[in-house]
């Protein structure tokens, strides 16, 4: 089984998406991302929080998507801000990258990876053998989780961290209790119950500032 | 020349996005949203940060996307989140909603107003006489801004309040000069330069959380 941490250790901020119901095999529908593809709409948004920068990237990010849908997962789908090419922030053209990634065949074997294109890697693994291979806190985004409190201020001093959020759907009953097992904490950012995308840009912004007193 | 008061005091949160290239005119190719629509894709995304929530809307809030590109500019869209019906989050299809609403005939005398679908207004008027028409606090979001410090704990007290920011293109001289005459304050979101619907994003957060002690 080859060793996944070129991907999961490559960035020190990373976005974990468990995307339920995303197409696994490259059948994206560019016109109907959002129902025959499975939410791709979604989850492209998600990408284009976590990367995107006004005019730059996010050098220091990668955005892994879990793709669980039909009819070739799990698979995981890792885009690195440093190294990734040819990225747009519109969903249609980053759904159309990634579906001709997703189009390039990939082993059955668990750990089974290639990189069909610059900064864009894909993995044969599911969320348990994710959660196996990370070296970081694991931080689940949750409606029902606690304050932040001071958790901005320690990741600053973290090597590396991830972000762990359900897409549209809530996570099953089998996916909490293999994320419990890892998680180091569950929070909430705000009283609102947002979209994967949103959160993510919160997120960023409060590792941005490091919760500044200034602003505070 | 008709009374705007119905849409831009409609809703106590309001985001104004100067859209400097998004066709006015309707010709919005779907297939196309960032080349010849003239970054549409971009208004779309701001329009969802700025209304939804999951499985939700924000029904507090409207957003103002002032059309500058071709053919028939100005034209203020305005999207009422408590009002709205037909709305989806994906790019293709909240551009397709407005691509519609944008082929109803607007007159071309200043005010001139129709609403094509519930909870969207079209209204004939640019910069100068939507800063005029406005009542309440004119925030601008701008990566020259100072720090919000007491900002988002004193619109906790007012009724209503306006977050106006550029597309990806900076304000021109002219405009700036109309906004500073306006303008309450100028401030930034974070050190970072993001795209205008994360800052969105993140205005909506600092709101909701008032900047909360327990997170601060």
């Amino acid at each position: 089984m080859p060793d996944l941490q070129h991907v999961l250790s490559a960035s020190r901020r990373n976005f974990v998406i468990v995307a339920h119901r995303a197409r696994s095999d490259g059948e994206i529908y560019l016109n109907d991302l959002c129902g025959a593809s499975g939410r791709w709409d979604g989850v492209s948004r998600s990408i284009t929080s976590s990367l995107f920068l006004s005019h730059d990237m996010r050098r220091d990010t990668s955005v892994h998507i879990l793709l669980l849908g039909p009819a070739d997962p799990p698979k995981l789908l890792s885009v690195n801000g440093e190294k990734v090419k040819y990225l747009n922030p519109d969903e249609r053209a980053s759904s159309a990258l990634m579906k001709k990634c997703l189009k390039e065949p990939l082993g059955k074997g668990p750990g089974a990876s290639i990189s069909p294109s610059p900064g864009i890697t894909l993995t044969r693994v599911g969320l348990d053998g994710f959660l196996d291979s990370i070296s970081g806190p694991l931080i689940l985004l949750d409606e029902d989780g606690d304050q932040p409190g001071e958790l901005f201020r320690t990741l600053s001093h973290e090597e590396r961290f991830y972000f762990l959020l359900s897409d549209d759907m809530d996570l099953t009953e089998e996916e909490k209790d293999l994320i419990k097992n890892k998680e180091h904490c569950k929070i909430k950012l705000g009283p609102r119950v947002l979209h994967s995308q949103m959160a993510v840009s919160i997120a960023h912004f409060l590792l941005d500032i490091g919760l500044d007193p200034e602003i505070s």
